[in-house]
């Protein structure tokens, strides 16, 4: 059996790097302690084994198809989700009022870490409706929250999340899907949209679309975009599904990897009734949306890492059984030869992704910790605090673990050589899985933008402000903890963050926004690489703390954490120079390249 | 129709960047000129769109099969690799006096990228089965070249190498394959081979399989390997395929990509009698097998860089076509979107995926310019200088496209966006195509090992020394065109690269060469960066002196390249110092990582 996740490292994450014990402490989470998790933990992990790693490869060997009529997935996929919800795992982080188990955040993300390393496909669906139904719990009205919300929760009907359209993917603003007033204050809804997961089939007993489109005569851009709930069954007067609402699957989408979660071109109202409600405030659906986008888009994070995680220990397991070669030092051919992880080569593959995987994993389980801070602070003060930090790592979160990890999985098949291009190995899938990831939920540019764009203008530079404070304090740690030499590194490369961000402000002031923003991706990665070190800087901290007092294969463990972040700042972190004086140096060349020199 | 390549682009490496032309007044290749080369490759380009690029989304769909008994491959590609043969492609460089067309290597390198970058699944075949009559033509006996490789330039034998076993990938000198002599001076083969492309089919007459072997009682170690020919059918006295030969298939591997060139394990002498015959000398096969590895890494090379090109191209004319947001400076939503090319960070992924596969290409057509220069050489000079840069330039040919070719093609999905995810359009297949790059005709891990290991200190360090001249010729020649912030950035780069090859040479000195190549793939990272930036320099400082009187489709052209070349240097050169750095630092995070803290 593959290793999915280092269990003994999830607990590392929340128990000793996290305060998921602080957390409940909290009146709200008060009715768990750390043995109910731990448990759920074992639980997670024994059926993310059975029930959806044992599945994934044939998933991928049998994509969901469309016959015209129906959608047909293989029928593990209905079952693993079923007993998914059916275990409380999609409810867990609802609150009790809602029927949910009221557990931090941070405790489901370790949760859904563990699904997703075994079938990311398959966690599509629970994964699309529980933020949905978030959605509706925060921005609809009572009733919606009844009739929809409630359901999903239970997981008698699933979620969707529908934005972009053909002609209008990154560029929200540019959707032409119409709602026109119906006499009965609901909404005629008309267009077509795309790229829509989970958009069709009969996993559950209704799908609720949650669909942006623009009421007739809003206005132009993203200002006159309103959030409509479609449900594929319309709500009867008994309050159960009747009848067929008109939202019609226009066909399939064949993708590279993910191949599991059926990907599909919905048509709304063409030719037939398609009736939806407004949910919030008309003109406000964008902001509405990007709530939830916000939580997808650290799942899309979790779900990146988590691939290069599983991917990570698979490729460990290899190298530890796979004898071949000899080192330079001993190449004598009548000696057998060694298990290919004695190979310096392959210890830098394996120890690059493990600082990339586990580096991604403590920054998802730290924003997990905002997320529960934000709802449920111990005063405005920290809320705040929460909340200026997940604006600016939520495009971290997103985009890093999408590049590093597709990175990891590219690597653990190399590991393997020529096994690892086979499709009897996992980690070819991984790897095409993980391409997606740098996609959805806003390309890697736009989280690019987003960054430099918006959060970082945002409140005067204030979200960075607090980003540094939050850092001067573990530095402060770190070098108590004797770590003076990773502290000093990261140091110098978060003053040099401040510097690079205070000359591009200077560059925008006047050069104007094109030059302001032409070099973003840079800056994205140089941001990036300065968190994920800083990621790495606590859990050396807790590592060497620990490692006085610890034994056996604990010492190992705390070893392989400081060793991972030398590696990190050794190997990685050094690239920042590189992007920040880019940046710097206000390089034009991509601005200026004339489309006709391609 | 797509662009498979930038059909300018071939004239201008091979005529204006390099001395083709020069090449025809040598009297080997006197009967060529560059109007006879340029309209093939026009033909090449038509045939290659025509007979190639249309399978080859169907071939990837529907790969080889085997139903116990044969190997089924779809009609389309027998076809074109007659239709490719027929043509005289396969013969094109081969002497006359072989049946050839005694064209310089360098033009049939470029004729060979036009077909790979359109399907090199289907090339596979004619590929593999080149590079093995080349094999037999300089190790095979007079009797050898008869009833072998003349054929297979024919095109009637199709031919296979046969190094790997399942127990031994990179590790050549662990193979078991026996070798046992017979009474009439052949030998019974017994084993098993891995990873064999092209192992079994019908597409021809013969299949013959080029063995590593170790004969009974031989050395240990890679000392004992000698090389046979093992063919499908054994030749009767008519000189004809005539009984089945022992050599069986025993499974297909089923790959992530490339999923078209058929990939075996074969069976020999298992229960049946194997014939195999002895090529060249006892013990000396892998020094022959070496050479047809080679050129068959300067291939990989070729093949890596035509996927990354063939995907810039695709995703340069998706960017052209697709409208999507607006610039920052001008976000006005009720203007019409622009199209995708005016967005500074699709410039950023079309100048990386150009500055990787035009870097790349300059390279493989510099290497095969190398190769003409060796086998006609003007005097021993030249052909000692020439063999020299090949040998130090080898590793770099093969591993660096397959790096960085494949982070073009990422980057080719992600210009696409989702379209980019799915397979109706290319170049997720050329992404998953080119993954294999990295692995076979040895790892990019063992090319960094063949490089620091084995390159570096041969001849007391001469090639680097060699190829450091070439380069300083270079730089005075960019300087005399006005180029001189290229020319200094790249001579401190060399600088650097002597610098730290030094220091390696003292830390192995000191503390032997399990220290000395611990990091070795870094110091592959640093000296293929630099080779690529003196590839830029080659080309822009032709670009530049053409500006001044092009016009037109022209100066777009140069311009670009100088581009281009300036985004190499802004974005990707400085990458080497942190390299040096780390390299010159002697790090020993690897090294030193116990295998239990993974």
């Amino acid at each position: 059996m593959t290793n999915l996740v280092n269990r003994r490292d999830l607990s590392f994450l929340l128990f000793e790097l996290g305060g998921l014990e602080a957390l409940f402490e909290r009146p709200r989470f008060a009715q768990h302690d750390r043995e109910t998790v731990e448990s759920m933990l074992d639980v997670a992990l024994q059926m993310a084994h059975e029930r959806f790693a044992d599945h994934v490869a044939k998933l991928d060997a049998n994509e969901p198809s469309f016959d015209g009529e129906r959608v047909h997935i293989i029928e593990e996929v209905g079952a693993a989700v079923r007993e998914y919800i059916d275990a409380g795992f999609l409810a867990a982080s609802f609150p009790e009022d809602c029927g949910g188990m009221q557990l931090p955040y941070m405790a489901t993300q370790a949760l859904t870490s563990v699904f997703t390393a075994a079938n990311p496909s398959s966690m599509g669906y629970p994964f699309l409706t529980a933020a949905a139904a978030n959605l509706l719990r925060v921005q609809g009205s009572e009733t919606q929250r009844e009739q929809y919300m409630r359901p999903m929760i239970e997981g008698r009907y699933f979620g969707t999340m529908c934005l972009s359209e053909p002609q209008a993917g990154s560029s929200l603003g540019d959707i032409r899907t119409k709602a026109i007033p119906r006499d009965d204050g609901r909404y005629q809804i008309q267009g077509t949209k795309m790229w829509i997961s989970g958009g069709e089939h009969d996993l559950s007993e209704n799908i609720v679309h949650l669909v942006l489109a623009k009421i007739e005569g809003a206005a132009a851009g993203s200002k006159g975009i309103s959030l409509f709930a479609v449900p594929k069954y319309r709500i009867g007067a008994d309050g159960q599904p009747g009848e067929r609402n008109g939202v019609r699957l226009a066909g399939l989408n064949h993708k590279m990897g993910y191949r599991g979660t059926v990907n599909t071109v919905l048509n709304f109202g063409d030719g037939e009734d398609c009736i939806g409600e407004l949910v919030g405030q008309a003109g406000k659906g964008l902001a509405g949306m990007f709530q939830m986008m916000n939580e997808a888009r650290i799942g899309v994070g979790l779900g990146a890492t988590m691939l290069g995680y599983a991917g990570y220990l698979a490729s460990l397991e290899y190298a530890r059984e796979r004898p071949q070669g000899r080192l330079p030092g001993d190449p004598d051919p009548s000696k057998p030869p060694v298990m290919i992880i004695e190979h310096s080569d392959v210890k830098r593959m394996l120890l690059a992704q493990k600082a990339y995987a586990e580096g991604a994993l403590a920054l998802c389980v730290y924003c997990a910790e905002l997320i529960d801070q934000q709802e449920a602070p111990r005063d405005e003060a920290e809320q705040a605090r929460a909340t200026a930090l997940l604006e600016i790592l939520t495009p971290i979160a997103k985009a890093w673990p999408a590049d590093y990890c597709l990175k990891a999985n590219e690597l653990a098949i190399q590991v393997h050589g020529g096994y690892g291009y086979t499709r009897d190995y996992p980690v070819e899938r991984m790897y095409r899985d993980n391409r997606l990831n740098a996609i959805h939920e806003g390309t890697n540019g736009i989280q690019s933008l987003d960054l430099l764009g918006r959060k970082i203008p945002m409140k005067g530079g204030a979200l960075l402000k607090t980003l540094l404070e939050a850092v001067q304090a573990d530095l402060i740690a770190a070098r108590q903890a004797g770590l003076d030499e990773l502290a000093n590194a990261l140091e110098a490369a978060v003053s040099r963050l401040g510097q690079t961000t205070q000359r591009l402000g200077a560059i925008g002031a006047e050069h104007g926004p094109d030059r302001y923003l032409s070099n973003s991706y840079a800056y994205l990665e140089q941001f990036g690489h300065t968190v994920i070190a800083w990621m790495w800087l606590r859990q050396a901290r807790v590592a060497q703390l620990a490692l006085a007092s610890a034994s056996g294969s604990d010492l190992d463990f705390y070893q392989g954490k400081l060793h991972a972040a030398r590696f990190f700042y050794r190997w990685e972190l050094p690239k920042t120079v590189q992007w920040a004086e880019l940046l710097e140096s206000a390089d034009d060349t991509t601005l200026r390249m004339p489309a006709a020199g391609f």
